[in-house]
């Protein structure tokens, strides 16, 4: 018997836990599209390399899990190799002629990758994470990822993009003349790639087609609740899980200080500082 | 050569990176402790069992991950087992008599574990996180990480929980007498455990003398700037790390709209269901 939304709820009664108190604002009703959606199987495909950035990587995929629960989805962590995959960067090089720095000072978790490029399966959704990795990636020529993006790229429904892994996609050819974001405190390295993109210096997140791309690490939370309640509509399971794991949302995709700490050039001065969030629904 | 802060801030400059806006709002200076503790070499243990909560774990190691650019510190990941502890729980019974249900649709990433609770070193730091994998515990009569924990805790500086990782501060008795918060959703379910604990309803993280308890899964993250701003301050290392993951934390303990959302008993029905966020030092 699987765990199933209709169960968990019995459970939370026969438990005398709490059931959830109607909401002050409710969210929309499904459309018809996103209600045959939340009937679909997508395939989620995340992308791994030595340097990921861990919460680019776990914010979506924490959302992702515990929407599961509600509709059915697969995932694949895909790499190079199957097997672990550290966190922490390889050395790399920070200015010409110098050797590369060591990095086994920075702390490192290791996440297991369940595919290679060659034995991933069909994929809807595909997301590129961030972290110093790129830039060691770069370094070494190594352009797998960026054949792996080019080879999907028409059979895909989405690709998503946190931090970054906006480079991965810049090199790969795919935002031509397409509107993209990414990670603010590297915002002049990473903008130098791929040609005719419309890089958009104030942005949480960016929607052009079927590409998504964030800002930086927690920014890829922001964007997968957007994403998600654009797939499968708010109401019902997605909400749940936004108030089950108690994030708050950004849910204005231009709200964007960070542009302004970070001193990106054609950050917007006007823009807020603040955000104001609340519970999904409330 | 270390990837040093200084390198770093070097690289920014060769690169023509942008360096830091000087904030608007500066944080204040660190205390001499806290200067001391930023040349203390912390050891961090993060407990992993089946069924973890994935941001429960990976939100409070990337603020980890991040500050050891600039602060000298170790990782731990403790379970039964070393290798990899699947974050899909396992079957958990819903109702007396009935068989468990099965999980196999909830989908899963596997972290390496890389110590046991018998070669895990000497620690400052554990940290116990949540997920439905506590009620699989509690179902199978698992005590081994109450035993790990009182067989820990005179020696530990601090002692964190994220969400319903407090189940098992409960239960291993050190939660007497303190004040504790958990996840809204379970609340009740939690609650039921342990003995005079002085659970508070409505509170995004408690600190009551070495132990700090967090609210649900993303609430982990708030309790462990707070708790990294008490043992560092922020000014420096902190304040460059949240920026940098674009992290605007909330900064109130007491901010707590969950505990209303969920109903629990006892919360706060005129507290704040909105928060206003910004950039640390802005």
């Amino acid at each position: 018997m699987r765990l199933s939304t209709l169960q968990f709820l019995t459970f939370l009664t026969i438990t005398n836990l709490p059931t959830c108190t109607p909401s002050t604002n409710p969210t929309p009703n499904p459309t018809q599209r996103q209600l045959q959606n939340r009937s679909k199987t997508f395939s989620i495909g995340i992308v791994l390399f030595p340097g990921y950035e861990p919460l680019d990587v776990i914010g979506p995929f924490e959302i992702f899990q515990s929407l599961s629960t509600y509709y059915p989805m697969t995932i694949s962590f895909i790499a190079s190799t199957t097997g672990p995959i550290p966190s922490r960067p390889p050395p790399i090089i920070l200015s010409p002629g110098q050797p590369p720095t060591t990095t086994d000072h920075i702390i490192s978790m290791s996440l297991l990758a369940t595919h290679t490029f060659s034995t991933a399966p069909k994929l809807d959704i595909l997301l590129i994470p961030g972290g110093l990795g790129n830039m060691a990636l770069v370094q070494q020529n190594d352009t797998t990822i960026e054949s792996f993006i080019t080879s999907r790229y028409g059979r895909l429904k989405y690709l998503l993009s946190v931090c970054s892994g906006s480079v991965v996609l810049a090199r790969s050819g795919v935002l031509k003349r397409k509107k993209a974001t990414t990670n603010k405190g590297h915002w002049r390295w990473i903008t130098q790639f791929g040609e005719g993109i419309r890089w958009v210096p104030s942005a949480r997140w960016t929607r052009d087609g079927k590409i998504w791309t964030s800002s930086g690490v927690a920014a890829g939370m922001d964007m997968t609740y957007a994403f998600l309640e654009m797939l499968y509509g708010a109401q019902g399971g997605l909400t749940n899980v936004m108030n089950g794991i108690e994030y708050a949302p950004h849910t204005d995709p231009d709200w964007d200080p960070f542009s302004v700490v970070w001193n990106v050039p054609g950050a917007d001065p006007q823009g807020s500082v603040e955000s104001c969030v609340k519970p999904i629904g409330w």
